[in-house]
């Protein structure tokens, strides 16, 4: 990997008066450096500094897959041994900015900030998204092309879906067919599987349960995974048989809303105004309670970051932002349902990176 | 879920001097409350206060899951809204408290310890193991039984495994084949499957690659998953026709030092010494530099946890502990080697939950 991404996070540290970002395993050291640590109770953290002298430490075990990493030559690599305190070896790489400013991932455990807390007792903290969400939430075009082959990939999978969803199975059994579909449609890994039926569908982070489908059903299917290092995430609705009493109207409704969302799409326009577009629908078509959650997530390396679309959030959207789009309508004790897209940015509205069918289908 | 092991972690908390515990989504809230939540952006906490006044806030949207999880009558559920700020309202919930010892999740992100640290200033924090690890490192023999069952269940697997190792497979065909098993003989998740055929086993914590697998290969097979909310990990080594020059002496000493290890597991002995039973054996047969990493980590409701079996550690081993026992030979470019078992600590040794053939099998 280059050391551009890490060029222009040090120029970000600088404009935002932060000396250094620490940051261990997850999507931020992917990110920085192209290394997909594991999340280890030993301390894998990458110092990179506004000057950029960047260190990453690692445990010793780790040393063969990190080398085989290929990170920037920029970063210079540190293995602790097993009876090492790491935390010295990162005070050693902070030389001169004991009393700086640093930020931590964002996701970092609490006990790796707890320690380094006390290894640099004057050093003032921050999260790292004041350095990293700036960069991570404009994509790049090669970022996008990763999101649009995700996002044709899980379109894939939903297509299967309906051939996956016999009254007589449960809910598991679907979700590990529907698993097996997201590897095999080229996804190297499953992040999550929904399936909500009936009354189920009305919690919208249940995941699966023993539950039976059975006809007049209607079913919640959102899923997403990671093919080449970008997530996935798509949520279509199913009908097994007859539609219960009110969801045709409340289907329809939501189509409406999650259109006038998407269509609101484009730069220069406030995250809260998408979310605003969809809630007005539904509010007005009297289901405004019924629609318990923001309407969307920024996505990337990680499932759900920057920008929220959600009230109160002012952020102003740019040309590469990508996130989802997905009002719901939650009934409890009858049903759910929410249709999700995600969608980019473009230079003068938005594209959705998810084509399959919006309407309820009929299994 | 009953209140008992909150009241047990409110007089450890006495003990230790610390006024509140405050853990995120993860095996403390687990083992606190029977509360599985859902790893979100969005902040889910409980407070766990030393005087008994417990509160459990979470998003809104996650309240349904959190009414239905059965969490004890001691705490009080607060649910938050979208546009409501949930650290105001863990102030709340440490009226009395803003000078206090407080404890944070080690696992808890960071982002959520810096926003707690602004929202109580004046506190000083600690790690939450101060707690929860002198709890959670002794089990209870409902627990015990537990990790008993995955521990057959990985044995399962693990004789499933000569069948799927066959010349002309990728380590990632065998790798999902693997998975579908760990989920067939009773996980409910699948953590981690590690196949590391010829030089891809000298990387301890290599997961599975593309290559091929060939006649002369030693591979190391390392799996785990989460069964009933407790986790299995085994290791076992296998051959693919006949083994490579050098490899069958170090396996037999590899051997030799397992059982060393396991047969000194005892009430009252340190963890150094399980760890030092192993190392010496292995260092006496030449192989002291190709053995890179600690002997073994506690298990329970996370794959690694307290005690860990490494050189320095002089916790005193009580009943009631478990954890792996997992000396490895690497030899770079060659292959690598690991046996492992967990092993629980009885009244008067050790008890093997993982009884599967050690022997590196030929297949």
């Amino acid at each position: 990997m280059s050391s551009e991404t890490l060029e222009r996070a040090a120029r970000q540290m600088r404009a935002q008066d932060v000396d250094a970002v620490l940051v261990g395993p997850g999507a931020d050291l992917r990110y920085l450096t192209g290394y997909h640590a594991l999340p280890l109770t030993r301390l894998t953290l990458l110092v990179a500094r506004a000057d950029g002298e960047h260190v990453l430490v690692v445990p010793r075990l780790e040393l063969p897959r990190a080398q085989a990493a290929g990170i920037p030559d920029s970063v210079r690599l540190v293995a602790t041994e097993e009876t090492e305190d790491p935390y010295a070896v990162v005070a050693g790489a902070l030389h001169g900015l004991v009393a700086g400013r640093l930020a931590a991932g964002d996701r970092l455990w609490a006990l790796f900030l707890l320690n380094l807390q006390q290894a640099v007792p004057n050093a003032s903290w921050f999260p790292a998204s004041v350095v990293t969400r700036e960069l991570r939430m404009r994509k790049a075009p090669a970022e996008i092309d990763a999101l649009r082959r995700a996002g044709q990939a899980i379109d894939r999978v939903q297509a299967r879906v309906p051939a996956l969803l016999r009254p007589g199975r449960t809910e598991v059994e679907v979700g590990r067919d529907i698993a097996d579909a997201i590897v095999a449609e080229g996804h190297q890994e499953v992040n999550f599987v929904i399936v909500g039926s009936g009354p189920n569908g009305a919690s919208p982070h249940h995941e699966t349960s023993a539950r039976v489908l059975q006809p007049g059903d209607g079913v919640v299917v959102d899923i997403g995974g990671t093919l080449d290092g970008y997530c996935s995430d798509c949520t279509r609705d199913y009908v097994v048989g007859a539609a219960p009493p009110g969801y045709a109207e409340a289907h329809t409704a939501l189509e409406v809303a999650q259109a006038a969302a998407c269509a609101a799409v484009r730069p220069g326009v406030t995250a809260e105004t998408v979310d605003a577009a969809a809630r007005d629908v539904l509010a007005d078509a009297g289901y405004g309670e019924h629609f318990i959650h923001r309407t969307g997530h920024g996505i990337g390396l990680e499932e759900h970051e920057d920008p929220y679309i959600v009230a109160g959030n002012r952020e102003v959207l740019e040309e590469g932002m990508a996130f989802s789009v997905e009002p719901g309508v939650y009934l409890p004790g009858r049903f759910g349902m929410r249709i999700e897209d995600i969608v980019v940015v473009t230079a003068d509205g938005g594209e959705r990176l998810n084509l399959g069918e919006r309407a309820a289908v009929v299994v």
